[in-house]
């Protein structure tokens, strides 16, 4: 099975590029960015929604659904993609980051992770062939190595011990992996260490992977330090294989990792904010809860051409969001998903055409962002 | 402005009809079920999901949307269709239920009702004038006249007081009302007492309204008593205008009442069930959160032809209902009224065809009712 990425083009001026990425259920433009589906579903939005708002890849969560409702029973039912009725691609994450940062952590050893389920306190064990095991019940297009998000902050040798043992656990992923309609992603990590995301970058590109990702930022720095490693980072991977840089998806952001050469982003952001009622416009943030919406019956984005903006009134989902109504969540995720998946589509345009410091430039100076 | 109703057939063997209700925004066949959008919303469905399950008209409520957004607010927005975005058919009930049900009433008078709002305790004084200036603000096709619902058990002496009370209410109302592109039904009360409907709908109908309800049933008095009244209510009505049951709405709610005469139902049980994870199949209500359907990867309904069930497995919805997720709510939401409007269009096809209660025994029978 072939996952072949096609680095398309270069903008003249800066590192960004856009390509496309082959996979088992079509293929994906980069640079790209994935709605987050933690449970199986991309809260609030249909399989539909998420295709009319071209939704090309959904990210879905490891450690969310090997606890409830497990990997098996996903298996069962013949896949994520069929549970889910969702035919384009998928991308499961290791399970890593949550076992981290949600689970009641127990102990870290060489040969996995020992901790306690955030729900009901069940003792669990993860190791590199676990979570492929669980990866591969899953049955995403795009899965990732088991790897250790060290902290922010974290020491030098923390951080150096713990990519290490990260590159021992991934070469234990790729002998446990056995399906040959996935492609398994290394991650580089390294903390805020030039030397180390180059120590780890030279160790995973030893295995020749169809993609890597950058993990190990957006995990509470301050947005200079990653925009630093960012500076290097996606260089020190192969240029003729996706980076992904995890868990993260501001339109700054976005803007930022692609200049630097970043192919893919993820991130609950877009949809959380939407859930507490704020949105994203050409101008900006604005939180629709604001009672200087209520009598205003122009749409969340006068420059938005997506189904939200062409139906519905800011006075109409604040009064629908102040009510905690359902419909109020989905207008809002999907106008919030739509702008980022939009402002992508235009972003490859730009780079295409050789314009992209100038389209970002435009953005940044609309939304209020300094470049 | 015409309401026109046709009546366009009886049927031979029971007192069900088919008819046309023409309004503003469209013709409604009858009989019909009323999906309940309380908030200016019907919970978790879009207006263009409930085009796709042939809602040809909806419900709204009178004292939430007095307490907020605020009838006022509506209006400057052009109106409840346009706030809510929904170009079909709407009735607004008149408040009065909500008043005595929900509010902490403080006081009936001749005058109105004071009552302190649910929400913040806010003191508010609905009188029929005030309901109508309410309703007419809102625009619905439909208005209702403000009534008190008498509570089940109620004495005689209290029931019969309330009744004409609400028949001088009816005459204010009708005073009150002067837009002529809404249409104002009566309510018949009059509790479980024969002679006190009779008495009520003679008051009502001197006045020639374009369509009548019967209120005051399916507050809680069981359910042999509510087809006893049901057995002479609707004959108390004229035959050549619509005839209204509220706040009813379970299949056999509907196929007794549609038996007795009766044309146009709304509730909000399909739709709060749902969100319970109770849902509609032909054999029956199922709750899906049950064991036994977690590993079940077949639709809701073998025999149900909506969206839902061409798509979705139970096992996966009671997983997004297990996990509270706000696509299970859609899922299921949708598939208990399309399978309501779907069995309401079956029973006008049936009593086109004159067999009627062929249908209904037919579906008793698969679920699991008694006739």
């Amino acid at each position: 099975m072939s996952f072949e990425y096609k680095l398309k083009k270069n903008c003249c001026d800066t590192k960004a590029r856009v390509g496309e990425l082959s996979t088992p259920h079509g293929k994906i433009d980069t640079p790209i960015f994935m709605p987050v589906g933690t449970k199986a579903t991309v809260k609030s939005m249909s399989p539909e929604e998420l295709e009319e708002i071209k939704s090309q890849i959904i990210l879905s969560n490891t450690y969310h659904l090997y606890l409830r409702p497990g990997h098996e029973l996903i298996e069962e039912a013949g896949g994520l993609h069929e549970f889910m009725n969702w035919e384009h691609p998928i991308l499961t994450d290791s399970g890593g980051f949550q076992v981290f940062s949600l689970g009641d952590l127990n102990e870290i050893t060489e040969k996995g992770v020992t901790f306690q389920s955030h729900l009901d306190g069940s003792k669990h064990f993860i190791s590199p062939e676990k979570s492929i095991e669980i990866q591969m019940s899953l049955g995403a297009d795009i899965i990732m190595a088991f790897d250790e998000c060290a902290p922010y902050p974290a020491k030098r040798d923390y951080v150096k011990n713990s990519l290490e043992r990260t590159t021992r656990w991934l070469e234990r992923c790729i002998a446990a992996h056995t399906r040959d309609d996935q492609a398994l992603f290394g991650i580089m990590q390294g903390g805020m260490y030039r030397d180390l995301r180059e120590e780890s970058a030279q160790q995973i590109t030893q295995f020749d992977l169809p993609g890597y990702a950058i993990g190990g930022l957006s995990v509470g720095e301050p947005k200079e330090e990653m925009l630093e490693v960012l500076d290097y980072a996606p260089d020190l991977l192969p240029e003729d294989k996706p980076r992904y840089l995890m868990g993260v998806g501001t339109p700054f952001d976005l803007f930022e990792g692609v200049m630097r050469g970043v192919d893919m982003f993820d991130c609950v952001f877009p949809t959380r904010i939407a859930r507490n009622g704020a949105v994203f416009t050409s101008h900006g943030r604005i939180t629709i809860r604001n009672a200087k919406f209520k009598k205003d019956f122009t749409p969340l984005d006068h420059e938005c051409d997506c189904y939200v903006c062409n139906n519905y009134t800011r006075g109409y989902i604040r009064h629908l969001i102040k009510r905690n109504e359902i419909l109020g969540l989905r207008l809002t995720t999907y106008h919030n998903l739509y702008f980022l998946l939009d402002m992508m589509e235009k972003i490859r345009q730009a780079i295409k055409e050789d314009r992209f410091l100038e389209y970002r430039a435009q953005f940044y100076k609309k939304y209020g962002l300094e470049e």
